[in-house]
């Protein structure tokens, strides 16, 4: 037995010939590439883009990991994340633009509100988890339309013209599909991938993933936790939450000057 | 309104000051920090080890990505990863030790199996997901023990030794946990997060990331989906599962010729 050396450098990093194959044959069955661009970011959430990328990972997508510029990028935490696509680099025909929980400094920069101002009304679909609802908000895209986040971000939506739902489900308003954290990624990505390409397939993917769940404390909601424990969990949050929220109102803000500039 | 400037680099990449307080004041609450190395390689799964990184970042540990060299790897596929610590950093005192799926070429390499079989019966608690449970395997740290896997490599878990789980549950025994994939990462990681820190703190950080999931289609095990759509699947993934049939055997094969020399 000698030491294996069987890696492969592309320019997203080291892969191997077996996950070249895989994702080759996966390909080969898909009549078109999608083209799904997910926003990174100093500070993201690995946990709320992570079901869009394995999801459209197994439907044979191109995956553009999007941010300002190709820098090392911390997920939080201990995720260092080498962005793939620039803002310019960013087409104009993307199947599907993907943000999840992105810093409050973040959602009110005005560089990025410009992005998904531009990009985000031009995609076919829109998926925004957790703290990435307000993301959309400050950038116009809720305006007007239901949408649900985190259980924190839930009361916070109306500051950014849209209409508050509450509750585990994705909520789905036209082209845009918001959900909570966490699995709220493989929900709204399977229903995208649905509304893109059929249930037959969408299914197949949930298959695939073998996405049957098991929480194992069944406290996974408010309502599922009780109002002790959420008394608890919402103090831990309080700062941070307080940081979206003015940064929520400050962003949109900036958004409607220079709409109203115009 | 003028462009922001918050990003604050580490040696993880670039952050904002909002993250950090947020860490900060998760990691004052904690006794002392848990330490979770998550293996990466080329070509890794992303979705495999993220409940890992998610959960135990919530609870305020110390996340090492680790890989033999700190070369970019691309998770598959599109995510560029930096692995943070090597094998020769990895300490022996880690609290956890996590596999997702990584590609057959690496669940037979000597170099990754003498880690595992080092490092994975140092560790307090180990995790595998999908086909890390494999990974597990060729190491040997699966003889005689009850595992699960997701349901192709279920039935190749006696090759390594290990007495095969099949269904949607985590399997405990000792202090080795194994999980299908995707979700199962965030049910392993909750089950351990309560026998290292207790429930309380294990079910408050389910509800933090509010993990409510609603499984689009109900097709997420062979039994949900049924015979069909299980027939397609598996015909889709065969020639990636022979990949990883013979090189479990092979793998294993040679951790079982080096403890006999030994």
């Amino acid at each position: 037995m000698s030491e294996q050396n069987y890696t492969v450098n592309t320019p997203y990093g080291l892969t191997t010939p077996s996950i070249q194959a895989l994702v080759a044959a996966g390909r080969a069955q898909q009549p078109a590439l999608l083209k799904v661009g997910i926003f990174v970011s100093p500070g993201f959430m690995p946990m709320d883009i992570n079901g869009a990328q394995s999801v459209f990972t197994i439907a044979g997508a191109e995956i553009h990991l999007i941010w300002k510029h190709k820098e090392l990028v911390e997920g939080y935490i201990g995720w260092p994340t080498m962005p793939t696509m620039t803002f310019e680099e960013c087409p104009d025909d993307l199947d599907v633009l993907v943000v999840g929980m992105v810093p409050p400094e973040v959602i009110e920069d005005p560089a990025v509100i410009g992005f998904f101002a531009d990009k985000g009304r031009k995609a076919k679909y829109v998926i925004g988890t957790c703290y990435g609802s307000l993301m959309l908000g400050t950038a116009g895209l809720l305006e007007g339309k239901r949408a649900t986040s985190n259980s924190n971000v839930v009361p916070m939506l109306p500051d950014v013209g849209a209409t508050p739902v509450s509750g585990s489900e994705v909520v789905i308003d036209g082209n845009i599909y918001t959900s909570g954290p966490a699995t709220g990624s493989f929900d709204a990505s399977l229903r995208v991938l649905q509304a893109l390409r059929g249930e037959e397939l969408a299914a197949l993917v949930e298959l695939a993933i073998e996405y049957d769940p098991r929480p194992p404390f069944g406290t996974g909601s408010p309502e599922l936790a009780g109002a002790e424990m959420t008394g608890i969990a919402q103090s831990m949050t309080a700062p941070l939450n307080q940081l979206y929220h003015a940064a929520a109102k400050r962003g949109y803000a900036g958004y409607q000057a220079l709409q109203t500039g115009r």
